[in-house]
């Protein structure tokens, strides 16, 4: 019987239900400023944290009982799991999913396993976005787990790993073409160092760029339309990872002419870890037109590593959702659930309302960021501020139209002595806090 | 009578000595690795931390007893300030000194007087530099202290300020130009935001880049060798400072073309509130072709704000001067003392102890680090560990020889299966423990 | 003409209003669970932020222009600051305050001259009690400014700094009572080391004891019927302070025997700076019995030091209050907003709409957490979760009655096998969420 | 054939040895300050982390490919474990070694199996121990890595699990006992809250209070003379640990009336995680009498989770040791080595080098330490900075003799203006960076 076989499939049934089993607020048909929910939300299911994971901690041993990681043929169990997923994706009404290659297929004990298991999986994930009509977010390719990359996959010492690395991409990124996904992903898990003392710097970056060169050029050869895109993290499980964030990663691909072929896909937790909020790495990716898509999770502000857990804060991603729609929300990328169900939440059920929270959070968060920009008082209270900028004088300054010794004889001439102006910070976080709360 | 009447000269006694007034390492004509340890050093005095702040902390009152704090004719406690300054600055054979405009000149009530009273004391100051000996590592303008700039300098939402700010920086570089300065230095201690609520992320970013060009084209105008600095910091006073890092900062430049024009000052201090290490910082300005100078000093591992203490932990530094070392150490950067004394150390002394303290410890670092690069176990190490990046195959890929799906050939046709090799950290920590404790 | 001569009274205008000077939820004769809104929350605006901070922060000067600041006689200024502050409190309708001793007289150059000051403003300010109906929620002695504190109150190395510390909480708690404040409050803001290298830590502690001990007998000397209260904060502007957490006052009490005579003033961004949530270290200051009251505020999650933020998370209020209200809510303490205005937030209105803010959000968050309580499955999950402890089994063994070798040769016997129970984190994070948004 | 048969016993041979096998500090016969650094350093290698991990971290699979993690008779493993262990501990000269039940037997799949492995398992470590000399520092229960604990041991919803944890203990602590053990350890690593939505704060402290007086009481019963000892951690894997730091785990048992019976096992890791250096968590459990025993390794100061790794700061441990030798040095206590190798570390000599480097650096501490005593500058300053507290004004203070109104009145008879006195860190500094680097 299935593991989720006393869960029906997952309905909208307004705020007022009972059932911890339904949606309270997504009703994805709805229409937001002249959207549906259902597209402004682009949620993804993701195999990793909710298919793969099997509970276990740094401290702890597994402790899900989950039929699909029993011990038994390895592609049976992979197809069982495939089902599984599926039926998962379907109840919960999640129009995409996203994947690791060696999530959905066995890695095998060689590179000619390898490429046969994930084929024969492609195959059958193929029939089953065909089935279900979900669709593939991105696909993306594990260069982290196996001890061959404990040292880095592109940024590897070893030429030979840098290799077997492109190879895995090389199929992953097929396989997302061949599944229709709408991107493909990079998350460097490994590519950073655990100390300095043996490391080169200077090496490893030349490494990654070649890498990412060799992607993007592969992207247009087989005419991959999706976007290639790369997860910032600064940490975890090296010391420190060359994506450390979205500007970091921004001035890598700048260095190596690649800003405008990768995009990122930006983590809340990996956001926090870095010591930035959430909304400041997603507005820092559309102020350097790097925006892509969004692994939804968030850390716990008391705990330094990747917690992983389900969004759960309606200010927080209110204020990412009304960055987006100011800017036109999401184009290839999606919402995909980059959280795991806490190691205490064992049963089939929880991983349903993991889900479902954090949908329905974000469904008010967007009805919530429509009320703000509806009566935009934030961006007005903006444009009165920076006034300036539009006058005569702010735009020579701009346009590059006057130097540093003339703008100081403009100055002096004038005896300039401006005066200061409120910033207004509270006012404005009330104006949040009455779309948020009412 | 003089503030440091009963302090002589500060000479090099040697480590045996007792005399807590004497250096017991920094004999600064001794060469290690063909170079003296002052030519190593570049060592210099920051009035800003010890001629300008007055002992107050945010709760708490001013606790220095200085006679160049007390009321009276500001530009007469100016000219007292540098009298005192170039006493101390000689007394420690400091070679170097550096400043902000307005810790040096009063900025008066308009701009005429801060023109006017920065232009007399540049004057005082060239004189005091002829009669000492002691010269300027680098120049820069308070942009942060001053009411106006609470918004922000470059980036204020208010284009006057924009011009107030060149100002500023158009005369402190002629300053630094007229005084030979080596460098000039741009900290945006408010080029930041304190919420995205109020900020337009992209339209300052767009003016700090349209600042730092004009400085670079005044720069060149003027004829200044020196080197122009930014130096990064990742918050504090601001919630997030757009020069939060190396990295962020090297990515910027290049962004706008300015990479090879700007340079960077980087200090422990603000390293380690933006999440790094002093070394992964300096280590990383090399592998960016970004380093400048250094702001030496340490925080606090318990206290996330700017402790600015002496630096004191000799470990941290043989790493970065090994880093030094090994790509050719400063050239027209230098070590300046970005360091205060703890509110508690309110005696003339205790200015002495810090710098002497920190200065032997730069000295033994120097010989530390010399150690490692005559017997290079890491370089070693590093080079064995790298050798797959000499052969052909490890060539031909990063010269753009070889496309990803060649590449994923060649490794399943050798169906390649990479065994790893022991990273060596423990081995490697034992070696720079050997250096610095022998 | 006043300060605030430009701002009406605020009032309560409904959630339609767009009157950013009303109260939108504030609706202070409003009954939840059978208290007046009034009574739940027990505001109070303190002196220290709203009116003797001047926009200064460590890289800035001050930026308020605030007639009270103005150079002139000490008295009439605090004469005038007190005017102004009536007037605020007033005009926002706060039933209370709170005040360090130097926040509201001058504390002159001697001790005579404090004591007088300190006399004649106490006088000014029963006054002002007297005719505003506005009471006082806690006096305290500010032991931190003044340069003779830079190394400790209680805790100096010389006891005649205790002795003068003593001597301002002898005064200041005798103005409390006095002023019928409802509590006495001591933050050690210097209680703590700059560095362990300087500190004898057993004797400081001794004495910090002897200090809260004969506060304590004094207290009851008087007749003073409020609650001895202190404020944890875990360092700044020490590198450590003895009062780190909630946990670390109460064992430092207990040891002392004080843990009956001493709760605790809670303040959220201490909390935070301490690696605790807010709502931790309320719920374990009421699993001590040492809850007391709460300066409310915020940190920023991105900076590690004392922000002040007015607060504006009602996710964060609302389980707070929630917890509150589970155990019976304030007795004599209540939320004082320890909270400034951001510095770029300088005028009059700002010290409104900052309070205003943080008003209407406890108040919605006290409807938010009524509606937890009502229908409440946070507590059934728990009592559902512990009921193990309600059989025999578990009272016997809470009783004392077995020991660990009876006990274990139970669990042989019954060849124990306890099985996992999901812990349902993710749905009881959604049943928060229901409450809060909806 | 041996692991480790390619790697002879580790000598002492002197600081000009170029063998990386040898040590090149730790004489264990050299007599510092009256005892051998063996006596000083009590030195214990643990099970845990070298002979039990297996290279897995949260992101990857194991890497380390040892004899005794292949499949097979799990109590042959068990043995052959034992066999390389006390091969490790005999060839690296280490006299104590530490373990936790699980890591020495099977835990099997019932109580039954558990005991009957365990107690077969004690008998072979006896053996081992006769053989070779090597002694046991500390046993301990391993309470967090089963799923039946994934709620906590003592403090969990479920008395089942609450017995099944005694169960072990009674076990572990008997075991401890016939093997001669000096200590016995507590670490909680699951005695804490993944959220406070589900958890009975109140309750689980009083469960957690029971169960440690339990054990008290069977250590007494059994004769039992080693010390019982808890190691504070802050949280991980939990969110929230109880046993957050030193002072809160002493805040704890005075609560309950066991600070006498219970003392402190403290982790450098743990200490910098809960935000205290590991210097303060030793001068703190000092200055409360709660000293007991050291887990010597370090984290990384850029990562927020438990890295585990060797210590190697001279620095750190040489502040960490001068204060045990002013307090007489460990008792039942010693330095275990709870520190794993990096992840890529794989060789057998990389576990010979982690360990090497960590005691030549203890060697080289305790002289540095020894050196600081000898002419103790530290300590004289700081007697000179309280002998206010000596005089009869004092004493008087202290001892209780003047209330708060007497003393304030004779502050103000005396008119009292205490003057600021240097705290001299940088001085104080310096003095201890003297005695490290000379």
């Amino acid at each position: 019987m299935s593991y989720f076989a006393n869960i029906p499939a997952v309905k909208y049934e307004g705020p007022q239900t009972t059932n911890p089993l339904a949606f309270r607020h997504y009703d994805k048909s709805k229409k937001i400023l002249g959207k549906t929910l259902e597209d402004h939300l682009r949620l993804a299911v993701c195999y990793w944290h909710t298919f793969v994971w099997q509970g276990n901690d740094i401290f702890g041993q597994p402790v899900f009982d989950r039929p699909w990681h029993r011990p038994g043929d390895a592609m049976e169990r992979a197809v069982e799991k495939a089902d599984v997923a599926f039926e998962f994706f379907t109840k919960l009404g999640a129009p995409f999913y996203t994947f690791h290659d060696t999530d959905v297929a066995p890695e095998g004990d060689s590179l000619k396993e390898y490429v046969n298991n994930f084929s024969r999986m492609v195959d059958v994930l193929a029939k089953k976005q065909e089935e279900t009509g979900v669709k593939l977010l991105w696909g993306t390719a594990n260069l982290f787990s196996n001890k061959r990359y404990m040292a880095g996959g592109a940024t590897n010492p070893n030429p030979e790993v840098f290799a077997y690395a492109a190879t895995q991409v090389f199929h992953a990124l097929n396989a997302t073409h061949k599944l229709g996904g709408s991107n493909y992903v990079l998350w460097g898990g490994r590519e950073g160092y655990d100390t300095l003392l043996n490391t080169e710097l200077r090496k490893e970056r030349e490494q990654f760029a070649r890498f990412l060169t060799m992607v993007v050029e592969h992207k247009h050869k087989i005419g991959f339309k999706g976007a290639i895109l790369i997860e910032p993290k600064p940490m975890e499980p090296t010391k420190h990872q060359y994506d450390f964030d979205t500007a970091t990663v921004h001035g890598f691909l700048t260095q190596y002419g690649l800003e405008k072929e990768i995009k990122l896909n930006i983590e809340a937790n990996h956001a926090t870890l870095a010591g930035h909020s959430f909304h400041h790495e997603i507005a820092t990716a559309y102020a350097l037109d790097a925006f892509g898509s969004i692994d939804a999770n968030r850390g716990d502000q008391q705990n330094g590593w990747d917690t992983d857990q389900f969004p759960n804060s309606g200010e927080e991603l209110t204020l990412v959702i009304y960055e987006m729609l100011k800017h036109g929300g999401f184009t290839t990328g999606g919402f995909n659930f980059d959280s795991k169900v806490r190691r205490q939440s064992i049963d089939p059920e929880d991983l349903f309302y993991g889900h479902i929270g954090a949908i329905d959070l974000l469904a008010q968060s967007v009805e919530r960021a429509a009320k703000l920009i509806e009566n935009d008082r934030i961006q007005a209270f903006k444009d009165e501020r920076y006034q300036g900028w539009n006058t005569e004088f702010g735009k020579k300054i701009l346009a590059g139209d006057v130097s540093l010794e003339a703008l100081s004889q403009i100055a002096f001439d004038k005896q300039l002595n401006p005066a200061p102006k409120s910033g207004r910070q509270e006012y404005l976080e009330g104006v949040v806090n009455q779309a948020i709360l009412g």
